[in-house]
């Protein structure tokens, strides 16, 4: 098997075509000589966690933000890198395969070349279990030759994807140590990232030379916080499930007999679902968020989907799409509930068979209810993060055989005088996972690869590569690197057999924010998408003209580049310096002192652990 | 509802793009003057039909093949047609919608305001049902500006697809009459060129003055014979389908631990599935022909998968890609027997929960050992033509449990030694059927409205447009029209509820022929694809540079340009006739009729009814 990793393969034109494209780098990043400027040490979002996550990571939390400047960037306290010791770094896919990981490899290989062609770059064979039996492949441009631009994670595989407990780490410091290596490239999620902060911490305090750097690669999109803007691989999954999801609703418009359940992969929170619904505009989604925060059972879901249906028939209007996230089975509180005493009795050994009969009454109540190939689907143990097996679970199916009971009764009862309803359910994921990524994803990815370089270069440990300023063209983008202990947030409450993960800090996915912009967008249309079939079809992922440079919706409406606001207030607070010396007139002191009090106060207030929620 | 036909609509940027592409005409088309000429009378392939074909068509079989050639064209017989009064025409899509369809209706458009600006085009809204009821909309530019090179049957919808019944076939006389049509035009595929035929046919017996004439349009692929290479929509379905399917592959080679079963959209025959292997190299390919070839039984399907599953793990591969077509399950014989008996009871009114208990011994033993979410789907009412609701049915799902059940046993028994057996199950089809159209859908299709024109100006009647060469640039194409009824086979046998249709000439679809050299290409290339994962990603459907020019395999690897051929015969046939004029050698003479002889005889022998089987 290991035999077929990095082997060169048949491309096909459009492959070709791809794989003789080069991203563009930031000017920051080009040349040789990159200015690294470490400023304000970094605080956790949730004040209340700072203490746990101290304690966890006594050696990496509240490192400062690096930010990589080009060399001639008028900064006073940026250290300039000049000597360029070969190095050997290793790196590893760890995580569920996403568009454009490929190209963080070959960034991280042009940059490693570039500074010193004695530079060595290892690949984990078979990702987490590669790096413990330390298999690996030497990346060169021969291997690279037929992976740059290119789908997939088959250069290199991936398999099961935790560094956690104590014999995987030390079996990940052992591979290190043996190869030598000065750092260590972790390519994945949420999941994988945090485990690359915690290996880090390891090494760090037992003085393993190895430095370890997370780079955010996840289609679910759910890796977002004051740091990150957008991980690889969402892009192009939105992009080709929009190009789906939009044929499907130019079929159900020309065929006007059909309402399509579409299921989108994308894990616990909705962001594929919301970003999709943006670019393609089906009738309705319904985001696990919302669930969540309406505490919506699954009668108010169907009744809701069954009042939509209603109120389009009365429009004459007998056909539909509606997007639903894989998440949303968990998001519906009796649901979850359910899923959480199944999965409390598989890990005490009962068998699927006998588990129906120990349910408490009303969970027991409710599993009696469901149709039997759902029950069948929520009795698969739970994934190794302790949630459901989402991508096997049908919701698509369950939601449509729900609404079409009660249409039927309706339609029995006299309430509902349009044609019969007729669904037919999908689940996007896997077709889209492996797909060409989009430019933005090339270029995003690419240019982390070179990131990842300069963070190592710089010495840094338990980083994380950001870019930011992403909406704007590639030559405007900001790029630098974050402790990603300063990205995480400690989960105080909890149930079930995720138990053990409490107290811990973590980086925990990111849900939609239901105040946030993008939402807004959705709210504002809602009613437009629901009734007018305002269907919009991108097309097919075009690497040239219209839609080729296209950006994600929800990355272009946020408000953004949280690290250039925060360059902009250090800027304020130096121009305070500046205008008030010892020798400024009593009036510019006055005012000064007056406005900086206030300041101070509101700050004080609104960052007190009362009052904070966490954004993401 | 019917407001919302052919209105403008707001397009991405993508589809505003592929608005203003404009399909080149071959030169045979162009400018206002077209020669058409008329030459042999046609016959029906299988001359064992051609009687009955005769008696159902005594006044539209026997018309002659007609080719449109350019006006400076030197052939003598062709008729140049100059006077082009103006006339009023019908349109409507009829059967499933299959990107390109509305170039059809743009080409028509084109052709008929060229010729004379008082020609009038009327779409008829919801297909037949719109025929039925005369509602229509007059095409014209404003109509037609955001559904150039869209995809769907949005412009006008369509509806059940069935002009068949005296009842139909009078509600249709009415519309045309009412409307004054000269021309109807029927976009569909198999089923609907069939009902063209037999209306144009009755329309000639009761000299009512309206032409019908037919357009090859369907996904499926399977309207092909002598005279049609392929029909419009099954590239970019192809397309479409191969992106998914390799992007399914990608996805494979980098988890390494899933088989995925993917079942196609295509109906009866295989043709889908054959061309996107040949485009995406799957690791295998089950087609229905090869079934009912074989006369496979669904426990041989099972065994051959395990086989090569596990063949595949003695290679340590523990993963792949399985194609399915949807007409698969009733491919297999005893399974083909099982639907005809739970077809016939379902006929009788037999309601579907007391079918099981009313089959035939056998019938029943193969019901009971389904799983049952088949079993719920086989008890479908059927389809129109009489075939089971095969998108319905989950065969993928069927196999894939059934390999799983195998796969354990062997694992138990020690046979088996590789991993646990993981599959996923896939339908692709609707997420297919909706998309842009490929260029050369588009290309194909607004040709194909152009010679719908001509074929009326020529006032033909039950006629389909055709074009052939069509492997070659569109410069070279050699556009005509056929006679249907000449593309017809009448079935002798058969049993269960589709009794009604036997004897009487329809077209049938056209099955994978596992003599072609289509098929050849996958033989020789199977144990490559099933061992070597020399997966191909053609990438998704680009409308620029590489790929976007790319026909389907199967297209440019069968010997074609049929009529093309039948005209170089014709000029053998002049050729022996001016050579060999009176006054010639007696060597000459004696040499003509010593070739002559013995060509005439093997044609005799091969073409007896005795030695015909039909090739399509």
């Amino acid at each position: 098997m290991d035999a077929d990793y990095g082997i060169p393969r048949e491309l096909s034109d459009l492959q070709k075509l791809r794989s003789h494209y080069h991203p563009e780098l930031p000017p920051c990043l080009q040349g040789t000589t990159v200015r690294v400027e470490l400023r304000d040490a970094t605080t956790a979002a949730d004040p209340s966690g700072e203490h746990t996550i101290k304690r966890f990571f006594p050696h990496t939390y509240g490192q400062p933000l690096a930010h990589f400047l080009r060399a001639t960037a008028k900064v006073p306290d940026a250290q300039i890198i000049t000597e360029h010791p070969a190095i050997r770094v290793g790196v590893l896919f760890c995580g569920r395969q996403s568009p454009g990981g490929h190209n963080v490899i070959w960034g991280l290989h042009d940059a490693l070349k570039v500074h010193n062609p004695k530079n060595i770059l290892l690949g984990f064979l078979g990702g987490s279990e590669g790096l413990f039996a330390q298999k690996t492949l030497e990346i060169t441009d021969d291997v690279l030759a037929t992976y740059k631009n290119q789908g997939g994670y088959d250069m290199l595989g991936r398999t099961k994807d935790q560094i956690r407990t104590t014999e995987q780490v030390n079996a990940a410091m052992a591979a290190c140590k043996a190869l030598k290596l000065d750092g260590l490239v972790i390519i994945g999620g949420v999941t994988s990232n945090t485990d690359a902060a915690h290996l880090a911490e390891k090494f760090a305090e037992t003085k393993c030379l190895t430095k370890v750097v997370g780079v955010p690669v996840t289609l679910n999109g759910d890796l977002k916080n004051q740091f990150v803007e957008a991980n690889v691989g969402f892009d192009t999954i939105c992009k080709v499930n929009s190009q789906l999801i939009s044929n499907v609703c130019t079929d159900a418009l020309s065929a006007e007999k059909y309402y399509y359940f579409i299921r989108l992969m994308g894990r616990k929170a909705s962001h594929v679902a919301l970003e999709c619904t943006l670019q393609s505009h089906p009738n309705m989604v319904i985001l696990g968020e919302e669930v969540a925060a309406s505490k919506l059972t699954i009668f108010d879901i169907t009744q809701q989907i069954c009042d939509a249906v209603q109120a389009r028939a009365e429009h004459d209007k007998n056909h539909g799409v509606i997007l639903l996230p894989e998440g949303l089975i968990e998001s519906i509180p009796e649901v979850y509930a359910l899923l959480q005493e199944i999965h409390g009795l598989l890990r005490q050994g009962v068998s699927a068979d006998k588990i129906s009969s120990q349910l408490s009454p009303w969970a027991s109540a409710l599993f009696e209810f469901l149709p039997h190939f759902i029950r069948k689907q929520l009795l698969l143990h739970p994934e190794s993060d302790d949630s459901a097996q989402l991508s096997q679970i049908e919701t698509e199916k369950l939601i449509a055989h729900l609404v079409e009971t009660e249409m039927n009764k309706r339609l029995k009862e006299g309430t509902y005088k349009g044609k019969k309803f007729n669904a037919i359910c999908h689940f996007f994921g896997y077709q889209a996972r492996g797909s060409l990524p989009s430019k933005f994803d090339c270029d995003y990815a690419y240019v982390l690869g070179h990131v990842c370089y300069h963070i190592l270069a710089a010495g840094l440990n338990g980083y994380m590569a950001t870019i930011t300023n992403l909406k704007n063209p590639a030559n405007k983008w900001h790029c630098g690197a974050s402790p990603i202990s300063a990205m995480m947030t400690v989960k105080r409450y909890g149930r079930g057999p995720g138990k053990a993960s409490i107290g811990v800090p973590a980086l925990h996915p990111a849900t939609v924010d239901l105040r946030g912009k993008s939402y807004e967008l959705l709210s504002q249309n809602a009613t437009k998408f629901l009734l007018d079939d305002v269907y919009r079809n991108p097309g097919p992922l075009q690497f040239d003209g219209p839609g080729a440079d296209a950006k994600a919706v929800s990355l272009c409406v946020e408000d953004q580049d949280y690290i250039g606001r925060i360059k902009k207030l250090q800027e304020y607070l130096d121009k305070v310096r500046t205008i008030v010396k010892p020798g400024c007139s009593q009036d510019v002191l006055k005012a000064a002192l007056s406005a900086m009090a206030s300041v101070t106060d509101i700050l004080s207030v609104i960052s007190s652990p009362s009052s904070v929620s966490t954004p993401f």
